[in-house]
């Protein structure tokens, strides 16, 4: 029996000898691999916490004592070890299984749920807080990414640790990564406490001080007396000193004893530490070494080559390569359009841009807010930035949309990727609120692409209009649609009618428009004639063409990759409301809960009441009605 | 004439000599304090940069150079020098003058409009990569208090600043407050450089260095000289360095002499620096220096003796004094109810609070999206959090909103003062998108109140529910309702039904009941037979009650202070279809546009098709079209 497969809970791990700890890692790598070939995941970032989660859960007592994991993609490694080695971590990130992120709901080991960046030590800052309070005594972790360090959030709470508390364990798990290659000063600086002597000098004291102790026990009794005794091992002038965090470092995140130690060490501190814990991503995994980018959140993979499985012939380009490549194009023809990025090169397509324009291409980190305001900046200076960033990391933002670039009329566009659903990532990365959320903010233009030609005319679009602009689309593959040598301007607010219908007009937007093609057909076999239309703008919308339908049909029915409460759906209702138009709307989207993780769009949409069947048969029911009602 | 009389542009303030700038400054001050003594404002933030504004100007060129000044409160001697010494500026912040703050609307002086703290570094950085970018030499000037460094957006920025350019002026306006006090490891750090010897020796240093030049220019001709012969002047350790920024400082801010100097010499430098300048709330006005807080944004007051009007007997209390005493009942009887702010304890009433019960009492700076996320990890833990953040700066923690709190139903309850408008302080300041941008949360509770006896019920009933509520309520004072002994639970999702009416039902929310009574009466003098709901409930919405009234009534009048988009008018239509009723509303709201600053609430909504005429107009015209439809 492998020893994984004896591990029910942490105090099995605790149970291990140190010398049983190497083949518990090995098989834990080994679990993980084989776990994401398959399902796909963040393969790198657990390979590198393998030694520093055991060293946790031998220090620690969860669900006691509370982790909070930042973005929490890195807790796998977690999960094996609080009694989540089973069939569902086989099908981690499907329906059948876990979420690929820590969640409350999942597990009691889990404190805090994530998917966002920076969030942990805020949140361990309330916990401890909240111990504090109380009274009682259990331990508060936050493990941090170098990354998170970039937030603005994980700045904020650091500003308030020392005024908080004095028990915090902070961990900076620094792999020089975020999903991309780490920029700015902070990182900078995390190198320099690497590679400055003296930083590694007092980093030996405190490592021969903790070898003379035959155990954390020891270190405990020691009580009051070790602080002042390693007072001076300390580097004084680190920048946590400034935030009243005692700093220590470097420590080699993959030497298990090591890791133990100075964990042991931290928790018996007295004053809020930070331990510096160097970790390679894709440790143990030679190809995930190699490509560290894409082996950040993988999708599934051969093991021995790291390829994944070949894109078959004719499969339509992504959305995002879409909009990268177009981005190229349109800042090539003008210089002061500019790519913003908030450490998503990859993930957004503008990695094109920086490869093609480096110059016009920018990456300020995982820093959304300064991202929105640095393009703000640069927008009354002549140039017309696009920041490309994933519809729910731009709630960040919003702040930013409304009171620096919309308010001042500032002419940035954002493209908005993974709008609609990340199935496999779940409720935290799913891009379902954008609508809602920026429909109420005035004078900006909100469009979603039908296929991927209409995504490049779209940018066109929104580099032409001198205000705030904004498009959403989906994750993954275009449906086919040629691109044009040149994208065009679309008139704006003006929507696309495909066909003509008699009975109900159906307005669909985005990726929806192929199943209101599929809703039409389906309603032709019942003798039901639907018309088409492309929405194109939820704002401004083509409140004519709108008006015209509903005069002239029985029923409007609105189809959005978005939830309902306040989307395309709702703003027709305004629109016909303020034409005095009585009209019956189905509104056809996500219901208002979150969704959760699952094996796919169609998967979740079918548990969610919007398979091609589910809809059919709501249209014809609210069609009976309106029938019953005029009879 | 006085001096101030003179100056129509910067170049003006150029042209006087040394001598005259004691006067100049005087003369400043006197406008500012009868300006704000009549009109209410930003007194104490402006009489603190008098002499910092007047050595911006005589060192530096705008339009053509351009200065960020954060949150732009601080404004006020900037638009004095800039042509903005008319009668316009004698009605500040009223519907004839100008804006509390700086607007690009306004001025081409103002290269960036603010209202919200923490935007100016990284909106600066956008403008300083645009020059560099697009190779032309003007200075970028980023003024920021010493406040701004709590807030995650200039951490952001400032970890960006030196890999984004070499030249970037930054001034630590440091008077060791926000609003209120400053809090947390920074703003102890920053007392500490001005404290420590060390760092004032190195200060005189700079300063024999800078005596030693006849003036400005002969720095110039240095050229890259200065750069190693100052070297050894800079603190090296600050923190600031650590970021790649020189540090210089603390300089006296108001020594007129030595600020031009320092200005001169950061205007010079090769590289991003920070100034640190001291200066004093409140400088040259006693009452001001006196009173910090009550000063920083004042309500008019008599001169001599600093005092407001005083309040006429029988004034009802302001919403914010009712939520602070409120709270503190409730806190008292729950140990576990605590209560958060983001640096605004007098704003939000939360000093009431921070007075009775200071164990119950957080206050984590200007930091909103920490203040949610801490919340957020307390409420794990056994706490009831209540958040109180005004309406406009919660759009700053839209995401922690959905994805730490609500996401996992932790009970926080959120108190959004300022919801409505703040008439004298315009569109930054406006609360008007909080029910669009939260309706579309799942799982959420939104409240909001008619009076202070409902406030404190609705503070009653979140902190009974388990999950995300929030309540919304104006700034300035409530109505006059006693208020009980006890706050009671309402029902969740109950309207409370005032008046029946056979013709129109009108659901109004919050304050809006009071124009809905108003509204009823008028329609009864048209024989129009209105009936009133205090809807109480944005979110569950009472569906029931809805639908019933509008098979029952010809036309429901919705009544919201809020954007008509997406706002309680638009959830009263989207549960109408739901149900499958069709029923004109006609939505009263504010229009979707941004409302700027303005003399009263009155103004502003007789400016915007709100007054009750109006309001009265668009019903009847609505009435008029349905019962055409119906003959």
């Amino acid at each position: 029996m492998s020893l994984l497969a004896r591990i029910q809970s942490p105090s099995d791990v605790k149970k291990l000898s140190s010398e049983q700890l190497p083949q518990l890692a090995q098989e834990i790598r080994e679990r993980v691999i084989q776990t994401t070939s398959k399902n796909g995941g963040h393969v790198g970032p657990n390979l590198g916490v393998v030694e520093l989660t055991i060293g946790l859960h031998r220090v620690f007592n969860t669900p006691t004592d509370r982790f909070c994991f930042d973005v929490a993609h890195q807790g796998y490694i977690h999960k094996l070890l609080t009694g989540r080695n089973d069939e569902r971590f086989d099908h981690i990130r499907t329906s059948d299984g876990y979420s690929g992120f820590l969640s409350r709901a999942e597990s009691e080991h889990d404190a805090f749920g994530a998917g966002h960046a920076g969030t942990a030590l805020s949140a361990a800052l309330g916990m401890a807080t909240a111990r504090d309070q109380r009274g009682s005594d259990e331990h508060v972790v936050a493990l941090c990414g170098d990354a998170a360090f970039t937030c603005g959030i994980t700045m904020e709470a650091l500003n308030n640790v020392a005024a908080s508390t004095k028990r915090l364990i902070i961990i900076l798990n620094d792999n020089k990564w975020s999903i991309a290659k780490n920029v700015g000063a902070l990182s900078r600086y995390f190198n320099e406490l690497i590679t400055t002597p003296a930083y590694n000098r007092l980093n030996d004291d405190i490592e021969r001080f903790l070898q003379k102790m035959p155990g954390g026990e020891s270190i405990i009794k020691l009580g009051s007396k070790w602080k002042q005794e390693t007072k001076d091992f300390f580097v004084s002038s680190s920048i946590f000193e400034q935030y009243g965090i005692r700093y220590i470092g470097p420590i080699n995140g993959h030497d298990q004893k090591q890791v133990e130690h100075y964990l042991e060490f931290a928790k018996n501190a007295e004053q809020p530490v930070i331990l510096h814990v160097l970790t390679e991503k894709g440790r143990g995994y030679d190809v995930a070494i190699q490509n560290p980018e894409r082996f950040h959140g993988a999708s599934p993979f051969d093991i021995e080559t790291g390829k994944g499985a070949p894109t078959a012939a004719g499969t339509p380009p992504k959305y995002q390569d879409v909009m990268g490549e177009t981005l190229v194009k349109l800042a090539q023809a003008d210089k002061n359009v500019v790519g913003i990025t908030a450490a998503m090169p990859s993930g957004t397509g503008l990695n094109i841009l920086e490869d093609k324009l480096p110059e016009q291409f920018f990456d300020v980190g995982i820093a959304e807010e300064h991202a929105v305001l640095f393009a703000a900046g640069m927008a009354t200076s002549g140039f017309h930035p696009v920041c490309a960033i994933y519809s729910t990391f731009l709630q960040r933002a919003y702040d930013q949309i409304i009171h620096d670039v919309a308010l001042q009329n500032l002419p940035v566009l954002f493209c908005m990727d993974r709008a609609g659903l990340s199935p496999n990532d779940g409720a935290t990365h799913h891009g379902l609120f954008d609508l809602s959320y920026l429909r109420c903010v005035p004078d900006v233009l909100i469009m979603a692409p039908a296929n991927e030609d209409e995504l490049a005319d779209m940018m066109a679009t929104g580099l032409a209009y001198q205000g705030a602009a904004f498009i959403r689309y989906p994750r993954g593959n275009a449906i086919g649609t040629p691109l044009k040598e040149t994208p065009a301007e679309l008139e704006i607010g003006k929507a696309q009618r495909l066909q003509k219908g008699t009975d109900i007009d159906i307005w669909a937007i985005g990726t929806m428009l192929a199943d209101a093609e599929r809703l039409a057909e389906n309603l032709s076999t019942h003798g039901i004639q639907a018309g088409i239309v492309n929405t194109r703008f939820v704002k401004p919308l083509d409140v004519q063409t709108l008006t015209q339908a509903a005069t002239q049909t029985r029923l409007i029915v609105t189809m959005e990759d978005h939830v309902i409460t306040g989307g395309l759906g709702t703003a027709v209702m305004e629109a016909l409301q303020e034409a005095d138009i009585l009209c019956p709307v189905e509104r056809i989207g996500w219901p208002d809960n979150f969704i959760e993780h699952g094996s796919s769009v169609a998967k979740l949409r079918e548990e969610n009441g919007l398979s091609p069947q589910a809809i059919l048969e709501r249209v014809l029911s609210k069609y009976a009605k309106r029938q019953a009602i005029e009879e």
